[in-house]
């Protein structure tokens, strides 16, 4: 199913967060201006501002909050690729040029923090303290997930507890903040603000093992991206552990890490996973997190909202970019 | 009168700012813990605190809310240095290698996200609204003052109007957080509120034109880094201004910002600053903001805060570190 028909009940809704991101473009200096027009449009698929208004649609769907909650979530997201790009040194994000390659690194720094603190504004006129402190708190568990991935960059010590722990941390926790803040925001029981929290998490999982899957099999025009990119920058994800679990003597991934012969290495280490069954075993645990998620939706009430989360569920463990 | 006399109304309770600010390094990652507590314990001068305590004094001296305000204050200041050095690719700040300089700085961009975003959760924690909105508006006004910095780097192009605008966001903004905050907090009535900020607004454009000041008198142990950092980036600050007014010809400044001989002319810059009228003529524009400053409080009831704010502005322009 096209994530258009997933976001039908709330199409009309994201349009007011797609106008809302504009209207965040519109400050008085121009270079300003230019930037946050330039990072906010860049064409990313709104499932955080999606998940903050699906989720808001089981109970009480009051706009007042979730809009700006919705529009929050995805300026927080764009913070964060601002500055992995620039920690990265990345120069191509969705196909187009990342703020560091045209503007420079530290335009790319002062942005993210401009970006990250407009999250902070939006949030805070959804005038709930409990989703003001959770987004806080997100980010801090976002940095810290990062924090670890930088500190463990071409260590080859990391088990799949390490993995699991830190894209809860890097990815996952926001996709939680949103579906808990729809839920907190519409009102829901505490059960069931549970029950979205943990559904945003496994998804989060889920999202984050098929990014980096598509990492190693998707081609530079589908991931807006050089192939690898993973591997190039030291991140050992879960493709990358299987292929060292399964040859742990030779190793191209080893001998990256090692730093000997990057481009060679990186290229046998691509076609070694394409060619293996690597690759159905890591959608095989996307899946597992994606059940997992749809699982946890089942105690909530049969809605339209519980059956396009499952199918976005669906969509995020089989699509391509 | 030195920091320790005119601090000591609220001295005790500084104590427990420092106790806090140390808890907030007392978390489950080693090498996370390792940064927040080598950023955080930079000895600075806890203006920020220090405001937010005495402005806080004036009425209902709350410290439920003053105690993790006064900290979040100095935690955002902290995470303004940590990038301000990473955007700069500074070595040194207060005769300690930075953390870009230790870490590189992809940790540092990494570890300022973590520290705004746990300002934020130290502000959520007061519980008011309105100063959780205007801690977020603030640290994007620093943001955008930063950038417009950046932006302006080696442009000769600039006016003083310009000057004073870019140090009210990317400064005086963080101390009127603190006096402003302070004073809500405290349940001051909402003139007061609008003195107290004005006060923190004055004092802080006071404190940076005398940093700037600084940056060509001061040496470089009394700093803490090396002389003349602001011409090395391209700032353009109120001394630079004064020499390029007296000299429009041949400028070493000038000489300077079109890419000339650097060392050569930064230390020529220096020279001229350091034996013209230039410094005091700079001194005098601060003390009139220090004035203005201690004219508005005035109005507030004679107290222990009024007189020690008072000092404190007299400190401020005083200052060699």
């Amino acid at each position: 199913m096209p994530l258009s028909e997933i976001y039908e009940s709330v199409q009309e809704d994201l349009v007011k967060v797609e106008d809302r991101l504009k209207a965040v473009s519109q400050v008085d200096f121009p270079w300003l201006s230019e930037l946050l027009d330039y990072s906010l449009r860049g064409g990313g698929k709104a499932i955080r501002p999606a998940l903050v208004l699906l989720t808001g649609k089981f109970y009480d769907y009051n706009l007042d909050c979730l809009l700006p909650m919705a529009t929050a979530v995805e300026v927080y997201h764009t913070a964060t690729l601002v500055h992995d790009d620039a920690v990265d040194k990345s120069s191509v994000r969705r196909g187009r040029p990342t703020i560091n390659k045209v503007w420079g690194e530290d335009k790319a720094v002062l942005l993210g923090d401009y970006l990250f603190a407009k999250g902070g504004e939006l949030v805070a006129t959804t005038g709930n303290l409990q989703v003001m402190k959770l987004s806080s708190q997100t980010i801090m568990t976002i940095s810290s997930g990062e924090l670890s991935q930088s500190f463990n960059a071409f260590n080859l010590e990391q088990t799949r507890q390490h993995y699991f722990q830190r894209i809860s941390r890097k990815t996952a926790s926001l996709f939680s903040l949103a579906t808990e803040s729809g839920a907190i925001l519409s009102q829901a029981p505490e059960k069931s603000i549970q029950i979205l929290k943990e559904y945003g998490c496994n998804l989060g999982i889920a999202f984050q093992i098929v990014d980096d899957i598509l990492d190693f099999i998707g081609s530079e025009e589908e991931l807006g991206k050089p192939v690898g990119s993973d591997l190039v920058q030291g991140t050992l994800t879960l493709p990358a552990m299987l292929l060292l679990e399964r040859y742990p003597e030779e190793n191209p991934v080893k001998r990256l890490f090692q730093g000997r012969d990057k481009q060679e290495n990186v290229r046998l280490a691509i076609d070694l996973i394409r060619n293996s069954s690597i690759v159905p075993e890591c959608y095989k645990v996307a899946s597992g997190y994606a059940s997992k998620a749809c699982h946890s939706l089942k105690s909530l009430p049969d809605s339209v909202s519980q059956r396009a989360l499952t199918e976005l569920a669906e969509y995020i463990t089989s699509r391509r970019e």
